[in-house]
């Protein structure tokens, strides 16, 4: 075949192939917080990542829907979206439901969604999220389970609160605020909502052009200094509510009036997890309260609140704090082969090993011992055992061990020969002892 | 809001919302699956499910490419599709880390798969797949731990031999038998092929008139029929091959030389897993060698072997033979509240349960007593506390069964008061009693 008809081997722009190590890596990290929401009473759902693109046309992020989404025609005519974010799946999924459903849920859903934007560092076109919602309770206790539960799930990697903080305002506060300030209607306010988002990326200098160009008075002027009114009940309502997690031992939760949060859905508590380390300066967690989304599907308003999080972003965090679980995917034992014809011996020999919970990697191919001795090193297997004659014949194993925390080839361990029940007890023994 | 604007609660065409328990019972399934492939050194990979559309369009099935892909163009004008089958992206992996990897390869992928088909029982839209495939190795010891692992993974579930079949085929040998019943080139022999593969689902004189327009003379009489020369060799070593299989103790393995398999890119074995029982009667996992796909993105052939079962396929037939693995989603304890302000102190006692492994469900509402049980009866919970100002003062707690088969109320076990690790001791006790 010729070099033009050759096909590319690269993946489609935007979006990461996982090698087996990559994927161990990932599934390390989301094994760790799939536990934390179980052991919390939190159940896994899961939806197709094709959807109607009406979902996503009434509320969310304008910029999202118009710019950012893949969009296409089926062919049968019909608009279909993948999902940039999975809040509008959930609603769907409990106004379709609501009155088979057990309220309140406590529900996470973790999978991939795609937003169309030019790929850069922590910014790809596939990405994977964990999204946990409590759904059908008021303001209140929820909100606070929600965020101390944002705050477990970091500490569970071993985080300590000075590697993050947790930032919380109040679409209320802001939306007070900005009508005490002068904004005349609800959709000049949100307009101002989208301006702070976005403060961060703008020179201050233009940020304050573009503000003074909605409102007279910069809304967080009024934040600060009003005594009394509703913009100040609702101040203190926020800062009452941090000190009520902080009670529950969240040393790091902090009040930030500039806090918007991206999303139009937000009606109450908005949060975010920021790394404090200025090398990874972007949110990791974000999230907050959304009573009028399930409405929208008909019949009564449902409470609920949530908060999601980002694979790259949390990647990144666990990285630069050295926080990064250590995947385990490599199997317990290679089982080499003195000769072909040896194999299905081999392969009875796994078989065996495999009833006594020992992973095994059998060698298929005629190599010289060395050879495979080596190559179970380079597949990060620590303990190698040889089907000779002898082996097959008698079922007994010799067991090497290849990491020199295992001890040394001349330990009296490794002398002996093993049955296979004897032999998978020694090698849980020996790798329980270099872990601890 | 009125009637006409509300959004619709369905979920797009032909793909399927999981909910909490329609997902353990998935994640049930695919636990069962990941074990015993990773028990056998097989390492998971991932990739996205957007791919270039070129990837599908030089080898596979030619009906499944041109009508049966998600296919549209990016924003940025170029063509993507959603993966209809996995095998090519695997392909595509290889090659391009091909002087990194150590080989063999011993992977697998789960995760969804797109076709645009009318949706029917057992054929959705988007269905979740298993592939499994050993890359490195020509055919021999590889082709037969491959259909071994295909059965030990029915066999996992508590499949009995007689519940399904393995029927395996060559397709050297069907092209050999097609050339030397007639078939002048190999398009025409694939032709044949094609036809073939579609026997089963056409008229029996529709399949005969068919197949005379293509070759003069049925080549499975040529299969039957020849003693000597390469359609008899290339049979007598398939039935070589499936007598070694059987070795294995598989009993249930079995020539079908009328065996075709859709894709395009097979070159050696081929084989399939039926359900036996009628109800059923569709191919549960298929699969074979090809050895010539990698080269397609340039360099040496790589030689793989592999397979795939698809989700809805395989759980009607563990369904229809009593087998599916019994989910188990639901918390081991709800901690009920006397009074709104004992949260915060039933939010402890969970801390101090999930030190201890237990699974909580904290209860965030004021109710009654007695709707606190039932709420947790209802969701499956098998203990019930109550966190009064007693409880919150002391740190004991007090145990309720809520399962008969958990003893009687009045049992010695449920009268005394528990620290949390040895109510978390007692419980674990309970359950596994019930278990065994």
């Amino acid at each position: 075949m010729d070099k033009e008809q050759r096909l590319s081997t690269e993946p489609y722009k935007g979006v990461r192939d996982f090698y087996p190590e990559d994927w161990a890596q990932h599934g390390a990290i989301f094994r760790k917080i799939r536990r934390v929401l179980r052991m919390n009473g939190y159940a896994e759902y899961q939806a197709s990542p094709l959807e109607r693109t009406e979902l996503y046309e009434s509320k969310g992020n304008d910029e999202i829907v118009s710019d950012q989404t893949y969009t296409f025609e089926d062919r049968g005519g019909r608009s279909v979206t993948l999902r940039p974010e999975m809040t509008p799946t959930l609603a769907r999924m409990v106004a379709a439901k609501r009155r088979e459903l057990t309220f309140p849920l406590r529900w996470f859903s973790i999978g991939n969604r795609f937003r169309y934007e030019r790929p850069q560092k922590g910014r790809l076109r596939e990405f994977y999220q964990a999204d946990i919602d409590l759904v059908g309770l008021p303001e209140g206790e929820a909100d606070r389970e929600i965020v101390w539960l944002a705050y477990r799930i970091v500490k569970a990697f071993g985080a300590k609160d000075e590697d993050f903080k947790i930032r919380v305002n109040d679409r209320r506060l802001l939306m007070s605020a900005a009508e005490a300030a002068g904004c005349v209607t609800p959709d000049i306010a949100r307009q101002y909502l989208r301006l702070l988002d976005k403060k961060d990326k703008l020179p201050a200098e233009t940020y304050r052009a573009q503000l003074a160009a909605i409102v007279p008075r910069d809304p967080m002027a009024v934040v600060e200094e009003e005594t009394e009114g509703p913009v100040a009940e609702r101040r203190d309502a926020v800062k009452a509510f941090i000190e009520s997690v902080k009670k529950w031992g969240v040393s790091n939760v902090v009040f930030d009036p500039t806090l918007a949060r991206g999303f139009d859905y937000y009606t109450g508590i908005v949060f975010e997890i920021f790394d404090t380390n200025p090398e990874n300066p972007r949110a990791l967690f974000g999230g907050g309260r959304y009573d009028g989304l399930v409405s929208l599907f008909g019949g009564e308003a449902v409470p609920a609140v949530g908060f999601a999080f980002g694979d790259v972003t949390f990647q990144d965090f666990l990285a630069t704090h050295n926080l990064l679980p250590a995947p385990n995917a490599a199997p317990d034992i290679y089982i080499g082969t003195a000769s072909e014809e040896l194999v299905p011996a081999a392969q009875m020999a796994g078989m065996n090993l495999r009833m006594q919970r020992v992973k095994t990697w059998v060698n298929l191919r005629k190599r010289k011992l060395f050879d495979q001795i080596d190559e179970a090193r380079k597949r990060g297997i620590p303990f190698f055992t040889l089907i000779g004659d002898e082996e097959a014949g008698s079922g007994m194993l010799r067991l090497q061990p290849l990491r020199d925390e295992l001890g040394r080839k001349d330990d009296e361990r490794w002398k002996k020969a093993y049955s296979v029940e004897d032999a998978a007890h020694v090698m849980r023994e020996a790798l329980k002892a270099t872990e601890a």
